[in-house]
């Protein structure tokens, strides 16, 4: 089978299209045959080599296809639309999925969508939920709102919980997109300073949960943005990943729960979980129409190299999809 | 009535013993005559004026007394022995107390041994249940073990829970001291690195739980005793509150949780409610006799400024205790 691998740690030229051993599953595997997969942060990361070294590894966390084969139980058939986080390899003709972890794709999303769904709406789903403990009625300020997770938060909070949702985006095109999938208060991070416009919707108190992608730039904004008890869940360093000079006493005198974390890295027990959770409370938003995929772009597989770029470059308004089969 | 009161923002110098109006209660107010107050570091962090000016304060946020008089209705008749938190004005003869935050003193146990309850059992039973999370046979790392927050929490944590209890202080003194009260696991910090102890003791995994007094010189080593997905909480700053720098991509890697708090500034509510899953939970302890406040030093009210230096100095295995009545 035909796959992306990664020559050397390095740049987006760095990606090779190659042939490859197609995987055989084991005890609770699907073989899913690849339609579309999605680019993630993680991707680039392991490009680099900045997640520990792997000798030419297959990248790829997520994917949507067609049940190929199947070995031991399991809820899904041959010749059935699946999608959901694969560990690697996901950027090939044919990948490995954990059966626990696989979720039908509802039948009004293409196999585009189904990629566009997994990573960006289960971390979003878990951040806000899991992590967050979002309730009805409450404020979330979600940086980065048109990135892949900012478009999956700001639908689940607003859909599930009709949360008042705040969002900071770098141009107006960003910020209309987001207030088109329900955004509240849309504030553009490089003509003013957020916190300002944050006290102002939450009458000076400060909001109840925060998504923070940013990390080290935004560190004293979010502080004064959050409310006495908040919560602050750090999910991204893409403003840095070092504070200087963090004040305790701050932390203490309002209180804060810092929830730093992860969904890559999870136990294969965690992520099954979160699945079987996710396709209960979200999956039927989907089947209604009212929560969708955003896809950004679609790259197919021998032009790799540029979906990276193009996610490094931050143009991206939801998800960059690569196209596997059917080139 | 007698109290003490700051002359000027300052040392222990600026303490006073002078003649004051005896508090009258309004609506739900106990007027307590008190036997003892205990010193905290709140006390002196008042005394100094750092945290924001009051003209001529009585100090004291936690007494053991007499109901002298009841306004309203009151689970306590005038005459009982009741201990708790103030609102300031503890150092005095008679004091203010909101009868939703008064406990009875157990029978066998002291007014002194009262005025050593409240404060440090209170943020010790917050910290590790309320705030914490602290669940059976899980692990805690206590730093500062000998102080009062140390004593109080080793005991809950240890008869509540029987949790691994894993401390550190500056002596072989306190150490002793720690284990008399159930600790397992004994670090003196001035002759060891302590992660590297609490690693050993945790099958390398770290604490499930961290009560952190100690803030800044502690943060890269509570990092590493830390569990992944571990809870650690931070209510004092005694060795430092300014942390130089911060990675965030650490907490995110752990998945660390942590929470800032404090319980003198929290609302009434919060500390009657405290109050009241405390006296259900905990005060069983001490009618038993398992759990025991922990009193180091009596000082009469006339030598206030002394049981401050003394507490500056870093003196005291429990509690400090003045002497209002009866001297």
């Amino acid at each position: 089978m035909k796959g992306i691998t990664v020559k050397q740690p390095g740049g987006p030229e760095q990606l090779e299209l190659t042939e490859l051993a197609t995987p055989k599953p084991m005890d609770g595997q699907l073989l899913i045959k690849v339609q579309n997969a999605a680019v993630n942060r993680t991707d680039i990361i392991t490009r680099q080599g900045k997640s520990g070294y792997m000798k030419n590894p297959v990248l790829g966390v997520e994917v949507a296809g067609i049940v190929e084969d199947v070995t031991g139980n399991s809820p899904f058939a041959v010749g059935e639309r699946v999608m959901g986080l694969v560990n690697g390899g996901g950027y090939a003709e044919y990948a490995l999925m954990p059966v626990d972890r696989a979720m039908k794709i509802p039948d009004n999303f293409s196999f585009e969508q189904g990629a566009a769904i997994p990573e960006v709406f289960l971390t979003a789903f878990q951040t806000l939920y899991w992590i967050g403990k979002l309730t009805k009625h409450e404020s979330v300020l979600i940086h980065a709102g048109a990135s892949g997770v900012g478009t999956a938060a700001i639908q689940l909070a607003k859909h599930i919980s009709d949360a008042k949702v705040i969002v900071t985006a770098g141009s107006q095109k960003k910020l209309d997109f987001c207030q088109q999938l329900g955004a509240d208060v849309l504030i553009n991070y490089k003509e003013k300073a957020f916190e300002e416009d944050v006290l102002k919707a939450t009458d000076g108190k400060g909001v109840d949960l925060i998504l923070d992608f940013i990390g080290a730039d935004y560190w004293e904004k979010n502080l004064a943005s959050i409310k006495q008890g908040g919560r602050w869940v750090l999910i991204g360093t893409l403003g840095g990943g070092v504070v200087p000079n963090v004040n305790l006493m701050a932390l203490m005198a309002k209180y804060v729960q810092l929830y730093g974390t992860l969904l890559t890295p999870r136990s294969d027990e965690y992520k099954a979980n979160l699945a079987k959770e996710f396709t209960e409370v979200v999956i039927p938003y989907f089947e209604n129409g009212s929560i969708k995929p955003i896809v950004d772009t679609v790259f197919p597989i021998e032009d790799t190299a540029k979906a990276h770029t193009y996610m490094e470059e931050n143009r991206n308004i939801g998800k960059i999809i690569i196209q596997v089969q059917g080139n």
